[in-house]
């Protein structure tokens, strides 16, 4: 992450900026004044338009960032006591320094294995049935990521396994949708088709990562777990005063249909970046591309050799792992790029 | 809140939108992808930059929003169990829903009155020599707003004369900058006068009441308190991934200097509307002004009247108390307006 | 609190030991080993007491003490967000270093003044009412002391108006009982009639203030606020594991009765008091002695004499008011004793 | 747990009663009143006596239960976005409800296996170095329990080998002495020897396993740490009021010498058996029997048998894994039926 020449990025979708759509609803939002905290003439727009989106009345709410949308949603799906189930390579875990327990004031996460990132019914009864004595905290909350940190994605017929065994045990179904639009896009699915209807009870949108500067939409489709979330978002430091610049550039993803034409290009980027590397010696893909990120395993001297040249990317899972994460604006020349250098570092390097 | 014809704002300071120095850099900082996280181009240099104009070698952060900023400083220069000294009227004892006690895992707030909205070093005294048991939350911080909750300001003498109460009982001295810079532009000083020189340990400093869409900058002049905040931040969901989205709109504030002149304009309009008030039969101001805000004492028909027409404001203090706030585009003829408005219902009204 | 010479305790009713039908309870309860964490032979039985003895079949906890008791129910009742509205005297508020607040993770307790300690409805009303925005965290709960800190206590027709204020409000309604037998004897009511019969949603009982070592029950009449509960006490440390120690020795204050004559005792005793003080030229009573503690305001001089003499006592609300508690084990002629030194003091510091 | 006959009881050293010495000192301070909240006559005493053993000027505070002590001690040890190193065995993260991330309000745990229940320098070092980024918990804390959680010791030699991985990484070394004594015994050395002298900073040492009907003493070589510590137990719900029921009663383990002749007779029983369990066929014993538990792993047909002859335990680590323990009055004749128990149940089920 300290690349020596011009960086070239790859590390995450969170390294480009704001798309166009976006930007025309910032710069339009910002031509008058308007009220603060959410009650300006965009928030309620763009909640509307959400709902009319999912076709489904849900609860809408709008906070800063990731961290935050998760660890909310999960302290008002659960109490202190409870047990947040999740994938051992859940971002939850392994990424927020804490945040679900410091929100929730120490709910711990119970993890569970599961090939190409995915949670399994077994493997969640398992943490379930495990223990029910009150020195384990008590089960309450699947969180499942969708798409995957491992870039799959969960079929319909996975949601609906994993829901019935959230029935079963009466737990509650909660969506990290850090990536929803692409897996959106790569199931050929609407969002209600990959939420309510398979018994999401709650979904965390990111729009950080989906083309704004900053801004998570959080949708409640059980509406009784909202109750008086607005003051926890308040409380917790997540309640914008100027909301508008947050629902705003949100309301010009959903009207234009960026959301997921964004999504649909990371999408198609990562595709042809996985079809290429597929097609290297010496590298081989670690899980299936199914949204906008590839992960291959490369010759450590490979890896050096990427970031001497200025590629940006996460190493994952050991030494040889490595991370692509394809955007809004990924262009197949970049692409063509990394795979020029890769050629030529395989080369040189054997 | 809820006016029947075009809404005019004078609410907040937080129903402007983004000025103009802000805006090109936002421009200008998605040109191009960059890292996340803070480690893009813009976040050192903002920092450097407040570095440069506090002339201190300060520890700098950015977090979203004031709630957060206040809230995390105050979590970091106490733990639980201590408590903080604030003036009744305190901002992050009335209005932010719990947020302090909530990032602090429960530490109390112990208020204080004081005239013109400003502790003093007797009323701060009063409260720690009050009791010394371990049933009292021990004072541990002393937390004042510069400019006050009611738009007036401390002098330089009265911050070194509670610095030294602080120095007395090794308390740690938080300034709430929600409009520091009205508070530098009314007292002619500059940032370095009204912060470490008088012994202030952390200033919360807010870009979202100066010109930006979100923004707030942490800096810890006792550089010791601010030990892994950035863990904390990142904890607690106020990391944002895109943060050059707030350090380079920060950035043009400080480069251009617009973070002093939008706050120069918005204390003369302030001045101005004071000063006209001051003139109006049955209006009575109840504070003097000496920042951006203007509070008054009104007739409750005018107050019926002025929300008829339009306007946008908050009360305070019963019934009768109104607070109007000017901004970096408030202009003479909005508050002309308002004025006019204002005789006309008063004429009418009696 | 240094006396230096004998000391002779009137400072509170935990500074008295355990009472003998405790103790033999306990003895009993030592006799064998026994099953850890509350599934022993004794808890089970003491509930079921409990159940019996408020003909209610209300959910019942053991806890370690007060502070813990109060603040463990006050976070079922709400959330971080909430808040909680008691009495400007309650103990909660003045002496639990923050301890609703950490277990909560945040709720702010809104204070009200009322004659004789007391909330009143319009008091509570005032502070509903008062706000409804989500930057004051949002009102759910009514906690009263029963008997009130200063010695007084509710009437079942204030506790049934308070409940109609609740009622009108959604607010659910808490009763610190750290005095609730000697409240019961002095109003000469069944436990039920002072609880659920008025609407109160769950009672904080003492047993350290009755004649324990340690161990106060939580009753949760509206058992939906009970949910998971066992899991919030063994999170929070407060889950015994030789639960035993705590449960025998209150069955030993029920069966015996001993619960109520232990405070008949230590209310008579405080009127014994109360009598007497009332004929000292001087010395005034603050409050009506209802319970077992009595506030008498007292010139300084005689205060320090008391002290020189190794009498405990808290003062309280200035230089000048003392709280003199009686308890299960209180004499007369310690009583006697105290008042001669009074006579003795004020005859020659005058 | 729920046997169909008499229990017997092995399942825990908490389900012991009070030994003698702890209960003549507990009749002892029943005899008169005192002062409330540890300023009586038993408390600086005991703290005291700790300082003599301990040979070291270290403080000293006492709480109800352990997981209030470790939870409390840890806390103190971190901030909320630090983490803490334990065996993944640890109790802190298996049995304590999420109690530790309360009482931090969300401090992570992060988990290392080891043989024999035992943390490695070089599994702490692999989880120190893992990452460094503020998206990791800040590694703060290693937290080790002595006697392990399998009943295996660290030697003098292991623990030096921790200290000095914590001090090359600036970490903070806790011990959760749940059965300290136990290990003092089993390893024929000195409180110091085992804790400051090899540089543990923290000691939670249990009263409760060790012959009391509560209380654990927590004891700060590293003094710094304790800062306002008496606070955080206020807060926390962790301060007696009658605090001399647990003072006392630890006194009298103290000078008795019971706290350690109850771990030497416990550790003598666990020998007893652990031998005679070698012997048996079909029956192998876990981990080396060091301390005062015997994990062995029975054939399930036994395990059915053995509870329903009344005898209490808990199975660990799969269906077969069980844990005995013996406590300060544990007899060999218990034992002896115990093994006639189990060689009937061999004979009749094969």
């Amino acid at each position: 992450m300290t690349p020596e020449c011009t960086p070239r990025f790859l590390a995450s979708d969170n390294t480009s900026g704001i798309c166009p759509e976006a930007m025309e609803y910032l710069l339009k939002a910002n031509q008058t004044d308007d009220l603060a905290y959410g009650n300006d003439s965009w928030t309620a727009r763009a909640a509307d338009r959400f709902r009319k989106m999912f076709d489904y009345d849900c609860e809408v709410f709008f906070v800063f960032n990731g961290t935050a949308a998760n660890s909310l949603a999960l302290a008002a799906m659960g109490r202190s006591f409870h047990s947040v189930i999740c994938h051992e390579l859940a971002h939850i875990e392994t990424d927020e320094c804490g945040g679900p327990e410091f929100f929730s004031n120490g709910a711990k996460l119970l993890t569970s294995p599961g090939v190409n990132g995915k949670l399994t019914p077994e493997g969640i009864e398992a943490l379930v049935t495990k223990r029910n004595d009150i020195h384990y905290p008590k089960p309450k909350v699947i969180s499942l990521t969708q798409a995957t940190e491992v870039g799959t994605v969960y079929s319909r017929e996975e949601l609906l396994a994993i829901r019935a065994v959230a029935d079963k045990y009466d737990l509650r179904l909660h969506m990290d949708g850090a990536r929803f639009a692409n897996a959106c896009a790569a199931l050929d699915a609407t969002p209600a088709e990959l939420t309510w209807q398979v018994g999401v009870d709650a979904l965390c949108f990111s729009g950080t990562k989906n083309g704004l500067a900053f801004g998570e939409a959080i949708l409640f489709f059980n509406r009784d777990l909202a109750e008086d979330f607005a003051w926890r978002c308040k409380q917790a430091g997540q309640l914008a005063s100027k909301m508008r610049f947050i629902a705003a550039p949100w309301l010009g993803l959903l009207e234009s249909g960026a959301w997921r034409t964004n999504a649909e290009h990371a999408n198609a980027m990562a595709a042809y970046l996985a079809r290429r590397l597929a097609s290297l010696p010496g590298v081989s893909l670690m899980f299936p591309t199914q949204a906008n990120s590839v992960f291959v395993e490369l010759p450590p001297v490979l890896i050096d050799y990427l970031r001497q040249r200025g590629w940006t990317f996460y190493t994952f899972i050991g030494a040889g792992g490595v991370r692509f994460v394809c955007a809004w604006n990924t262009t197949t020349e970049l692409l063509d790029d990394l795979l020029a250098d890769m050629e030529t570092g395989l080369r040189s390097l054997t």
